[in-house]
């Protein structure tokens, strides 16, 4: 009963940057009607709707009311835009994206029905992400919310966790310490390599079996280098090879592993 | 005929750790004679010997001849393991592992025909890598060393590139960054997650789209994240949750990006 009720969602996307590009492929994907899509700027708000093949406008009060709003817009943008889509849309349930910010925003910002709908993954425009593998962390500001959204997610055939406001400012600080800064080491070790002539495709298979190695084995089991060894050798000599900036990282980093291991 | 010859090759390993371990299991799985494995402790020696089903000792007088002796044990034990063998391998081409040991440590320690093979990858004994997916950076005191060891690379079934001592040195740096350091951070990820009773599990698909999008795109490209964003009502709200140290890697690694946005 309930299946037949939420399986009938039709969807609008406020906002058309990295997260909801992937999202509205994924959602279109699994045969879910995206019913319109805004931006702030006619050009992006073109270019996924084009994409999507749906109707796109950035004007907000052109968009067709639809049964669930998912907001997704830089955090800094979100209280306006949320009161805009609560007054536009009274009747919709409305759903923010924000790994760091509280459900109460929606609240906040008017909405009568509402909740989070955190897909945990690194979204960039140049790369559509395949939803099969995200995992969507859902919060409702009641059960009939939560499941609407839940539902969803599941639909996108990802993995799917229920998690209150609290847990998910973790999760995301977790996300940005197990995803934006291992890419930011990655920067530095390309940027290493360029200023020797060597190529950063040599580490591609280092860096996947990093990855790969953490499904089986805790991280730190799955610790290795010269810090772990306590090899203070080799330490020293990599570090006559670092400028000030990477040599602190390099110091910061090779402390943490020699403390914890 | 170089083929031929080379390809007759028998293979000592001279160490029984992380790397031999899953050196020795891939040049077995290659058809490459492994004739016998040393380590300094007869328990050690005996888990690698017979997981190879071949001969091993503790005591490196017992080894047989072979035309290639790999050593590969911790860098600080490596001159005087060296210099055993350059005494007891006479007509062996010996070859050292280390990422960060100059080619003329071989020659130092007595050896007459010598070289480097390294293979720049994370191991440790509990997961056995597989080969094919390693870049194996190799050099040789002269053509037929190098040739012999690019030829065993090459039968292994990954990418085998020449790399002098000092690019080696650069790229086992680079290799600490993009291995070594990312895994730290996995480990400190686990840790917030940990005291927040989430499962670290959830963080996975994460990491692992964060590796597989540096082979599309350049880390540059590919970072997300508030810092990237220049976020800082989410960067102060993510400071809040950490404590002294993690707010140290925090502060620093989000200072990396910003500044390299």
């Amino acid at each position: 009963m309930l299946e037949s009720t939420v399986s009938s969602n039709s969807v609008l996307l406020v906002g058309a940057g990295n997260l909801a590009t992937s999202l509205g492929v994924a959602l279109c994907g699994a045969g879910i009607d995206v019913a319109g899509v805004w931006s702030r700027t006619e050009e992006s708000a073109r270019a996924l709707g084009e994409r999507l093949g749906t109707f796109y406008s950035c004007d907000m009060n052109a968009l067709p009311q639809a049964d669930v709003v998912i907001v997704s817009v830089a955090d800094e943008a979100l209280p306006q835009v949320l009161s805009s889509v609560a007054t536009l849309f009274p009747s919709s349930l409305i759903a923010h994206t924000a790994g760091s910010i509280s459900m109460d925003a929606l609240r906040e910002a008017g909405c009568s029905r509402y909740g989070v709908f955190y897909p945990m993954q690194t979204f960039s425009r140049l790369r559509i992400v395949d939803f099969s593998t995200v995992s969507t962390f859902v919060e409702g500001c009641d059960k009939a919310a939560t499941e609407t959204l839940r539902f969803i997610a599941s639909e996108l055939r990802g993995k799917v966790y229920d998690a209150t406001s609290e847990q998910r400012r973790y999760l995301h600080l977790a996300a940005v310490f197990a995803c934006n800064f291992p890419n930011a080491l990655y920067a530095m070790s390309a940027e290493l390599l360029r200023r020797n002539g060597l190529p950063f495709e040599a580490m591609l298979p280092l860096i996947d079996e990093t990855a790969a190695k953490v499904h089986s084995l805790h991280p730190k089991e799955a610790q290795t280098g010269p810090a772990r060894r306590g090899d203070e050798a080799v330490m020293q000599s990599q570090r006559s090879l670092l400028d000030e900036e990477l040599l602190s990282v390099y110091n910061m980093l090779s402390d943490y592993i020699l403390k914890n291991r």
